[in-house]
């Protein structure tokens, strides 16, 4: 089998992870690195990537014999770098989110159709093989009809200049949400508050519905004390808790339920508590092996731009509503009589 | 010094509770129990309350020789039997939320100013030990300046068919922020959803702002697998969690937070997280000294008529946010174009 | 059904405790209190029986009609209230241990069969709701052949100066090993050590084993800054954690094993961990319930005299190879050659 | 400055991971592997070490120009090829324990000084941050006179053939012991268990007594469904908690304990808890640091060969004991009469 070349635009956060992910792959190389700081090159990540060439020249990695370019940078470059590398006819994973804009987006996607290439954007999150056990059990009737979803993702930073909360944040949850529930949202509501930096959300509540009845709440923060990672499903059947941050015990399913009989009569199921063996895998390696492999086979990969889409135009619906919201009055609360 | 004699009104979950603790007070004595259920008469709980005499007939009570009524009905009959009980001039302790309008909790408000009787409600909260080691924290200006107040009180049950989660289980965490605080809220949005039950929203968020640019948000349930019950109040000093959960570690202060330098350069704090170690005593006797301590000696309990107004207003301007907002188009997510 | 009538002889932490529970059985009545101390006639948990009469005198319970006697005082005077008791015929609750010596559990059992009166020991663990879903499981073979059981029972105090930490805490640990796995122990050995009260040890650990080449082994502190307890057992097929200090998820099933296949191949299997639900009830209420039943119907109770008897044993045995120990040179850690 | 060059024997588990934290450091690099499985050739570590050579052959790694060499490999080996390693003027790291004897860690403790090479042990936990912040406060006197340490390191697995739980897990925890307290214990005893594999205990309790009156407990099993990696230490005035899986809370200090008055009297103080926020590094890369600069510049490593020796002495003492033990009376639980 060939290997594989992969140039990695941003050698911040994510870059050397992806790097080193990618270059543990039996069938791809790492063979060029680019940033914009020269710093970069200095970088210990870089020792573990003998074989790669450190370049400060975007055009370099255009221009270069590498398969595949990995987009690591911020959020509002991506559409630019995403383009021209498949305009120049390269396979491109883009960090989350795929674009600042709807339209960008789909440009991209459109772009990776005319040119037959592989546009993929790194939703780490439906790699991760507890999400994929929760699916296997929605999927599967377990937890039956589901009345709605809930995502806390909250810790201390880190504060962006170039992005707010939602956008930072967000993107997982949503990835998650789509990847598990398989119906789009209908429409969206938003609690947003900026009180570190002026105009920049570090707080916020998405609020979505869907047509079914089913609703999503996503609660993204930058300033809490404590990190906390948790998706919570509730079926009509059973309810099931994902809790990224408990390595031991990450997903748990209640058999538990409010019975509806004739209204109004509620009654109460109480049933024990399954926690599945996950075996664990590397979602960041998952990712990568699935990039590889559409690339090979030509088959989409799982994130692949369509998802990224998705999740961008929830973004910028949730976007919309808080520019809205700012200029609405609201309710207020009565002061004493 | 002469015993205090208590009716309670309503045998039902807090009616006994509060019977029991009243009754362990050396100076007070439940002695007339009323309950429109005449089975009631055979509850094993009234085994303790040997001195006591039952009826099903409210009009006893107001003109039985009580001091006090303990009004531990549903919401929408406090306003009734609380105002009768002053106007025979009884001393009163409603359950919360005090009434279920403003225009009814300013009147009872009113008739005790008139009647110099002590109206009090049932914060319980307020008088919990570990709210109170929080409140001395941020009175004593140990957490800095206040950016926000988060609230999460969820569980699976109990549907009421008479009053939706907002005005069921946000009392309890309106009245802890008011009572922590010290500033009343300016406006109020709401995202609630009805799942279990056509039209009584069992899941809500509210999103509290502040002239003071603080924010609070408030999360309530009866639709969620576990029992959580945790406030976290975020300063810009520290940060403290106070989990009514976990008896062990009830209040955790973290020495964190991000400071704002020349704009727009965040810095990160990381220090040592403290766990004060708190004297427990049950809220609810503690609640049940201040009611019999207010009425021997005149001067005003903690969580007296005009706090339980004050939450009142806040309910109901949720609850009027809530309406007008079934009558408002939200903003759509766009379909794919 | 005619009401019992039960004197209590000891009104320290365990007296109120069981005089509580014994009063809200229906057909039940505390008629009788008995402590040394006068001033026990103050204290608020006696207004919670109006119906008892107090004294000083404990002749006078032996004279009194009660049908049953309830003995909650320190260990070293078990046997003495609890022989004069049934000499008087009357039905015995001792708290745990039964006795401070097997000759006295002995002469204690047969008395009650010579008189025909129920004797019981407050063994509480027997009654948890939590301990008796775990025995189904054990005798249901669901955790295979059972290779051993740890428990401990740890925390800061109660430090007693008239019983070592073994006499005190592990009683407990003890009666639950026997109620769950039904072998009598054959050997013990014993680790302990006293670092607060000379020559009263505080921290101990029992190592016990069995015929069947099971074994066992109990923790017991009163100098440890956390509470656990905590029971692990552990089978061929599954392994069990009952965890007393976490109500939410009090027993755990872990579906998970070592496999010996031809020596010395050991494979792993590692499957899901299932929390039932347990309904709870306070065991002290089973406990009580138990007692008055044997004494209606004339069976035997669950933690009935032969049962407090066996754990005395082990106690004993524990606190002679103690002794034992304390003469015998230990192996001494070779000094620098 | 000139980069030291290291060869590794042994790539099964340990092997890789030191190879890649040696590797990360500026001034080293790993040029041998050595294995006597052909196979290990193949293993995906391998290609983060594009410029290590593999052999099967050890004598290749005595002949070669490497400055230091890692002894990786089973326990039984340790001696030989850390013997071989000294005598071609190598510097040497050995896996914990340093040999299977104590004869055997005097004469490479002999023969390091005598050819002036550096020897040490990996003891990992000894450069845990966590670690060193406990030994701070105890050194600083914060806990005041320590009573006991107790430690707990338990796990399903890795069953070992060539060696037993305490010669594979105590290691770290009396590693921890020695460093944190300074003091070398004077006896030991020993309950330990085989239920898996015949005649290889996997569970076992070794009890340590010191000149000073202090005592220790160290528990190690391969046999129990959670993974517990647990150090208390409980002084007169504080009491101190480190937990090596719980990441966000590794450290927890107690100001609560039972001080004794005009003896019998005990009283309890129960204050704050603290957790210091601690600055993490993997320990495994400040132990590699410790090596090199140890090589580098001649000082003795933290976890030097006196250190490794001093830890087998008493793993052979625990062991001489055992093997005492198992001929030897127990205390028989006696028969009903």
């Amino acid at each position: 089998m060939e290997t594989l070349r992969f140039a990695i635009i941003g050698w911040g956060y994510w870059g050397p992870r992806l790097a080193r992910n990618l270059e543990s792959l039996p069938y791809a190389s790492v063979t060029l690195i680019a940033d914009s700081n020269p710093a970069c090159q200095f970088s210990p990540a870089l020792r573990h990537h003998p074989r790669a060439r450190f370049t400060t020249s975007v055009e370099e990695v255009y221009r270069s014999d590498v398969d595949a370019v990995v987009v690591a940078t911020p959020v509002s470059t991506h559409y630019t770098f995403a383009r021209a590398a498949l305009q120049h006819d390269k396979h491109v994973l883009v960090e989350k989110p795929l674009t600042a804009s709807v339209i960008e987006a789909e440009e991209l996607v459109h772009l990776a159709q005319e040119r037959q290439r592989i546009l993929m954007v790194g939703h780490t999150f439906e790699y991760s093989p507890a999400v994929n056990e929760l699916r296997k059990l929605i999927r599967n009737n377990d937890l039956g009809r589901i009345y709605c979803f809930e995502a806390i993702r909250v810790n201390l930073g880190l504060f962006r200049q170039d992005t707010n909360v939602i956008w930072d944040l967000a993107p997982h949850d949503i990835s998650i949400l789509l990847y598990l529930l398989n119906e789009k949202p209908a429409g969206v509501r938003v609690q947003a508050h900026a009180h570190i930096q002026p105009r920049i959300p570090d707080i916020a509540h998405l609020d979505l519905t869907f047509a079914s009845g089913m609703t999503a709440h996503i609660h993204v923060s930058w300033l809490h004390p404590c990190k906390i990672r948790r998706v919570t499903v509730i079926g009509d059947q059973r309810m099931a808790v994902y809790d990224d941050t408990n390595p031991a015990e990450m997903l748990k399913i209640y058999n538990k339920g409010a019975d509806v009989h004739a209204d109004p009569i509620v009654s109460y199921r109480n049933g024990e508590i399954t926690i599945p063996h996950i075996d664990w895998v590397e979602p960041l390696r998952l990712e990568c092996e699935d990039f590889a492999e559409a690339i090979r086979t030509g088959r989409q990969p799982r994130a692949n731009g369509l998802v990224g889409l998705e999740v961008v135009r929830i973004l910028a619906a949730a976007q919309q509503e808080l520019e809205h919201q700012t200029r609405q009055p609201l309710t207020v609360v009565s002061p004493a009589s």
